[in-house]
């Protein structure tokens, strides 16, 4: 225990952390503003750096047996287990399925690891695992190996889970925010905000009308379409913590771009937007978990739209902005005409939502 | 939902759950011994079956890429996070690391997800962050994704972490239980027990003299050398949870063979053995995290134990015992000259030890 000190105190100099208030752990430090990106980048990057890790995207394209590997992993703790739309089992399956489209991978294989409180139902984890299988089934995917975790009653939350997923990157495959360039069209994959409202509605015991259900769902075939269309794709990323906003502002920042983005492409729900307006959210800001962007060449934005409405999933894909080469801010233009910055939220917005 | 509900149903008419006490999840579940096989048996392999999932080995080996890739993951949930020896992130690595290497795969890279409870302290996170690091260089692997999610105070027990590992398989390595035959030697790398008595001791309070640490290791590198020496490796297997006693039934089990032990030629320390008096534990069912058994066929295990031995972690691999044909019985060979069934453990015996 010695040794460790000792690294820390070195590790501790090569990545001073700012005096913060506290140094403890927040809320928001899990929450997908800037205080889980310092946390991602004083902590994590710090202590693991390495050029695979760096890009810091939503997985990591790795070479493997000659070819490339993505890998990617999360956590979901989404409070309740079940919400209209979905739940713990299938986000668990769709999200990371999901990172790994956004990888440009075919999604192949997924672990699971489940920590269990002492106590829950094995009912519940009956209808979670059913869940998952009947989304792995969906995705194409297998659940090849897992793992199994109790802890004592008061010291978890009935049930969270963990998945890691590898997919196989087509060789000359290069997506990341590095390859976002002065000039790329924006495409949003459909309306945002649907997946934060109907978690916090059931949450906040809220009725807010028959339609609010979660939009998580499995992205791979709409990638694959937009792959498959011609449209040179230069970065994906899918719309979960911290929304809309917070995924143009990690991708500008990794890119060092500009973008311009028109409020009035996107599309928002009335159920989603009411409910926004009651709960106080911006729905820009809320987490989707069947949502994503591309950014793409200029050249071939009609057939990458087309590619993407061909997909049930995508169907309402639709072009919101460009990239500019000018600094790293994320503009609105308003439905009034005025421009505001969409920044990275510093607090917590909606905790324990995936 | 209602959609859930439905499977859920016609989920439990194809995989019975016998009516248990409760239904409920208990400790005992994660605890690596008879009730855990079932849980996995009963809800994880009944909802997610699949050939690759099916073995239940450490890990999964799945063809990728033309190649075969090694695929697992585990969740630590080590309480306390600090213990002599290590800590939940040395062990967080070196334990994915280690079940690759049961594999017969040279492990690569490593997912890493954290779920942190609000309020823990940056500095243990850093710390934690810091041995992991350094646990990735000894094992040479990479950390090259992860996630990060916080939940509110008291629905956690400061941080737990999820790691899963990819490793690259060598053509033609098929390592498992069911390559068991009867006849085959089995090699145990080491002594056993240290490293649950060592997290008992520091939970419960206790000195039982200085040599107590974890036996926490990375296994790779012994592994390697043992699979260079030209012995014919039929199985590997770590001894974590449920330890030697519960590796030993698994195999047996899986590949329905017995097998006979030799008590006397299982090495305890004098400070573990002793310390499993005062705790009441049996050295054989104590969780490891630095120690594997090897199937070996009978003509080579001289050239074996010299390759484990030539390796620090595996100074004192030596033979312990043989595989029979007959039923899945596992059977010690007392120091005393008399006979009795090592049987899977029904109840808890450590939670929380990894």
């Amino acid at each position: 225990m010695r040794d460790d000190e000792q690294e820390g105190e070195s590790f501790a100099l090569h990545c001073p952390r700012p005096a913060g208030d506290g140094g403890r752990v927040k809320l928001a430090h899990g929450g997908g503003g800037r205080l889980m990106q310092e946390l991602i980048r004083e902590v994590f990057l710090c202590a693991f750096d390495n050029p695979h890790l760096r890009p810091l995207h939503d997985g990591a394209a790795v070479p493997f047996a000659g070819g490339t590997l993505a890998f990617t992993t999360d956590s979901y703790v989404v409070r309740p287990l079940f919400f209209p739309g979905g739940d713990i089992g299938s986000l668990a399956v769709y999200g990371t399925v999901n990172d790994l489209a956004m990888c440009g991978a075919t999604p192949l294989y997924l672990s699971a690891g489940f920590i269990l409180e002492e106590g829950l139902d094995l009912a519940t984890l009956d209808r979670v695992a059913a869940s998952m299988a009947r989304a792995a089934r969906a995705a194409g995917v297998q659940i090849v190996t897992g793992d199994t975790k109790v802890v004592d009653r008061g010291k978890g939350d009935g049930l969270f889970v963990n998945t890691a997923g590898v997919g196989l990157v087509p060789p000359g495959m290069t997506i990341g925010p590095g390859q976002v360039r002065a000039g790329d069209r924006i495409i949003l994959s459909g309306d945002v905000g649907a997946h934060g409202v109907a978690v916090m509605s059931v949450r906040e015991g809220l009725a807010f009308g028959g339609d609010l259900a979660s939009d998580a769902a499995p992205l791979h075939e709409a990638v694959a379409g937009l792959l498959a269309c011609g449209a040179e794709v230069h970065c994906l990323r899918d719309l979960t913590r911290g929304g809309l906003a917070s995924a143009l502002n990690e991708i500008a920042a990794a890119a060092g771009v500009g973008m311009t983005i028109e409020e009035r492409a996107i599309p928002v729900r009335d159920a989603v937007r009411g409910a926004c307006e009651v709960l106080g959210l911006d729905p820009l800001y809320v987490a989707n978990e069947g949502r994503f962007v591309a950014f793409v060449q200029p050249d071939r934005v009609e057939a990458a739209l087309a590619a993407l409405r061909a997909c049930e999933v995508s169907r309402d894909a639709r072009e919101i902005g460009t990239v500019g080469a000018e600094g790293p801010l994320v503009t609105l233009r308003t439905v009034l005409g005025t421009r505001r910055v969409l920044d990275l939220l510093s607090g917590e917005q909606l905790p324990r939502i995936c």
